[in-house]
């Protein structure tokens, strides 16, 4: 997906998000948006946003000389996280349809991303979806629901790459496959995270403390993108990345980066930003599970 | 008020818009967005918003070779108020209390704004405010709803200066100044529009439309600031704005280039951007009428 001049208003606002984060001062703020402007004149946009979110997430860490600027937001967010564990099991445990529950909260466990900012919306949010009537309106009137095309590829897989996104969120991935390897336990599965901070982006740590290697092996994609820039990732990644069955991509920077890339894919991903929304044909806030079928 | 960080992803996001509103194409809204960017570094934060607006609107004037991209908006937005304009007047009459049942709705009628984007939210908002209940609770829980103040000015004044905000919105400024007029009817009153285009801001042409010149004296600030920059404005207007009994300033843009300003204001506007919802300490959507008495 490429950039729009709509992202360019975004950009600055991440910046000055991520500078704040970090805790720079006024001055910081304000040199580090002077280098943004510097640099939005040299954009590609035919690069995707996360490369040009890869760049801003430089400048902040140059500006500040902080690595990880969402640290601890990461971690608030695993412990929010885990604490609704037992519930979210219980809920794909009293299912009629245990999978397909497992993967619409997954999706719904992509609104995480925005409870850095606030935490009460999370809880409302959950709430909503996990009650049962809103979910059965959802699945039934979606048609960026690919449930069909989604089961018959695990079926047929022995070999499954879960593409992460962020902290907290990897709970809800840990809940889905759980009950993949339950129904499919002759599936191997890799879960990957990035291998450097990336926003809120679950790393290796994150994934440890989240229960995520009790579920798959867990490697790392090589980068510090915040999606999948296959040219940033190492070289064992990418083998992976060609040669597992099947690929799930989660949230929306894995979209952004790999909806242009020539192999079968299924997109879990909630529609927050009015840009992929417009790309997809979709609304903000749709729950989106798409199969993606390369290039043709 | 003073720009603040969080206004330069927001100067983008205006100038992408107007570039589009004037007709640009792809490449010459990109050619504006980097314009932007080579002179964020130069803005200085203690000038106010709309003074870099001003420079904004500069850059897609000189970009586009289009004066007044916001002019067909303006006419339908003066349309879209005349329409309604029999209604206000009913809504005023029948009330208990016809001069803040006019400067309620006035306030409200600054939702225009948002008009242009769409219609259908004003016609949703402004039958929200016509509602009694919810206008009651308004002024009852305002804590920046200085009505008393409002009235012994009024009526201790001789003259009025009217500083009138958007094309559309005028129509509700009549209205009040209808409601003025008659009841204090030994005020003089003049009423301000912008000399050359500014955003969607009113000019003498639309201040003809809505039939302004039948209640007050429509004169020009003699500038093109989307605010009232006075080292922009006429000499006659500073006159004015100096030796007026009274004057009232209508939304946000007058508001930023005038709350520094040492002399007394009423101010009349919606809040309806965050940055200046946290400089008056209210929330946004907030009805305010303020009474400012210049600096202490």
């Amino acid at each position: 997906m490429k950039t729009c001049l709509e992202c360019i208003p975004c950009f600055f606002k991440q910046a000055l998000d991520a500078s704040r984060i970090a805790g720079a001062d006024a001055l910081t703020q304000r040199s580090v948006l002077n280098e943004v402007a510097r640099v939005i004149p040299e954009i590609q946009l035919d690069a995707t946003p996360p490369e040009m979110a890869r760049t801003i997430y430089r400048i902040v860490h140059e500006a500040t000389g902080v690595d990880d600027p969402y640290a601890q937001i990461k971690e608030e967010s695993n412990r929010f996280a885990l604490n609704i564990y037992d519930q979210l099991v219980r809920k794909v445990k009293n299912s009629g349809d245990p999978l397909f529950t497992a993967v619409e909260l997954d999706i719904a466990g992509n609104i995480i991303d925005y409870g850095a900012k606030n935490s009460l919306n999370i809880d409302e949010e959950l709430d909503k979806i996990l009650a049962d009537e809103e979910r059965v309106i959802q699945r039934e009137g979606a048609r960026f629901f690919h449930d069909g095309a989604f089961l018959s590829t695990l079926k047929q897989s022995k070999s499954i790459l879960y593409l992460a996104d962020n902290a907290g969120e990897i709970v809800f991935d840990r809940v889905l496959l759980e009950v993949i390897r339950k129904q499919f336990p002759q599936i191997r599965i890799w879960f990957a995270v990035k291998e450097k901070p990336a926003i809120n982006d679950a790393l290796m740590k994150d994934a440890v403390m989240c229960g995520l290697p009790e579920v798959a092996e867990v490697i790392s994609s090589g980068s510090d993108a915040p999606g999948t820039l296959l040219q940033f990732c190492s070289e064992s990644f990418r083998k992976i990345f060609q040669d597992a069955d099947m690929v799930i991509s989660k949230g929306q920077g894995n979209f952004e980066t790999l909806s242009g890339v020539d192999r079968p894919i299924f997109f879990l991903l909630l529609a927050k930003c009015p840009v992929i929304a417009d790309h997809i044909g979709c609304c903000v806030g749709d729950i989106i599970l798409l199969s993606h079928q390369g290039i043709k």
